[in-house]
């Protein structure tokens, strides 16, 4: 059994019109799911609706709550790229646990996107992997601690 | 031959990561024409990338001139919404033209838009009506002076 | 009040995996009306769902009897391309309607199709024009008996 | 270095309307994979365009000469659903080299497909995986020799 964490970030995105502006939706997970033909062995509970620019200690401690709390011990993480790398740093004290976090470039929501693909290789990601907290971003996985976003090439890279 | 004029809106927004945010970007008029097997018989400038908040009475005034100066006497004319009704006012002292201007609430790059729907309904109101300036939007077409944008409501209606 | 005839055609194929092949499903034509913010105004019915190539002359006496029925003075009929040139040759003794045939070279399902374009130019044609019957395809208006499909050009002209 | 195979099958259908069909087209996959912001560290080689249905003994052998021939030792093949169990159960000879066999039930050019997904899934699969011979689909991963694909349910289980 897999549990999905969603705490927003770009990948579940939506344009308001009404604001000329975007903000955070219902995220997409279930529906590109049934997509793929999964419709069951996961549980998904939306945490935080946050870009991660603006994600605070506190939310960190939500959410490392939230991964403790889950009787699964296979947890996904959807999360904005910007400071994934600090949150997934901050659950590295969780045992007993396979904990992958990723997110996207471009909303799910656009014709042209890596949420699919990122989504589909964080799934096999976090079903195969041992014990320990990982961001799965750009087709690699990376150990949480040793990764960082490099803002210019817009990847993320061994640190 | 119809010629095409962007001038901004939601319909050509291209999400930024780098910004966590929507700026207007390269017209996706062509390549929108182009799956629709339409590959001549038109022209297209790019005449400016505004968010229709934003503009002006001399982006308005360059509208009108770029308008005037084409030899076509079809022309179309994408633009944000909330402004449209103005532009569209702005433009009815020119004569001897069929003038349609259209635009989106969803991004032509999202999967789900009414931006090409609107595409074809505005190409084919600027190939059938008479001399005008129009606002074609909603599957409805509207006369200049005439039309508002309902907020509330998100579409636009006879006024 | 446009009133919407489905009859098949390459527009609404989906793919069905169980016989490495493909079927017309259900019509998307309301999905993608509701896409474009279109929500009433309309009516429709399905009426076939055949490839155009295995129309008969009693499916085209079924398709005349059927716009003939509807109260409404506009409608609107998707078609297979292959024949559609000749149904509305079939539909030219029908007065007091304006009627227009459309369908797709992509099926609407595909990422990439002429589908929804197709659907939005013509649902301005059959508001726009005057009683008869025509074909609206690959953006240009061309009246029933006047019209063929170039099949190696893979577009409609005038005939 | 991932080295991918296409072999064919649904997932690099296209539509082609003068035939009223879906031909197996030019692969997609470097398409999605840049898509995803994956633009190195693989090679591909087509090698078939065949519908599974269709796979001969002597497709297979070209196949495993295929993966035995490449230098890399992850190796992602694209391949019809129909008799990838089969396909995967002749390259159980191969030792050195992680395979991973991948398809789709929907074409990836769809609006609504499980390729993306599966794609993404695969590449992790691949890249994860110890020595041996694997199918990804439907969001698991399933050893050569133990798995099937369940026509009614449309999806594979272990066997």
């Amino acid at each position: 059994m897999i549990h999905v964490l969603t705490t927003g970030g770009t990948i579940d995105k939506i344009y308001f019109d009404a604001n000329s502006d975007f903000e955070i939706g219902d995220s997409l997970l279930p529906e590109l799911l049934a997509e793929a033909n999964i419709h069951d062995g996961y549980s998904l509970r939306e945490l935080l609706r946050k870009d991660s620019l603006e994600m605070t200690d506190e939310d960190r401690e939500m959410i490392a709550a939230a991964v403790s709390q889950t009787s699964a011990n296979r947890v996904l993480i959807t999360h904005g790229t910007d400071t994934m790398a600090e949150t997934a740093q901050a659950l590295k004290s969780i045992a007993g646990k396979t904990i992958v976090l990723f997110g996207a470039m471009q909303p799910a929501r656009m014709r042209r996107s890596d949420a699919v693909f990122n989504l589909g290789f964080a799934w096999a990601a976090v079903s195969l992997l041992p014990e320990g907290v990982y961001i799965a971003m750009n087709g690699e996985v990376f150990e949480a601690g040793a990764v960082r976003k490099n803002l210019k090439a817009k990847r993320f890279e061994r640190a």
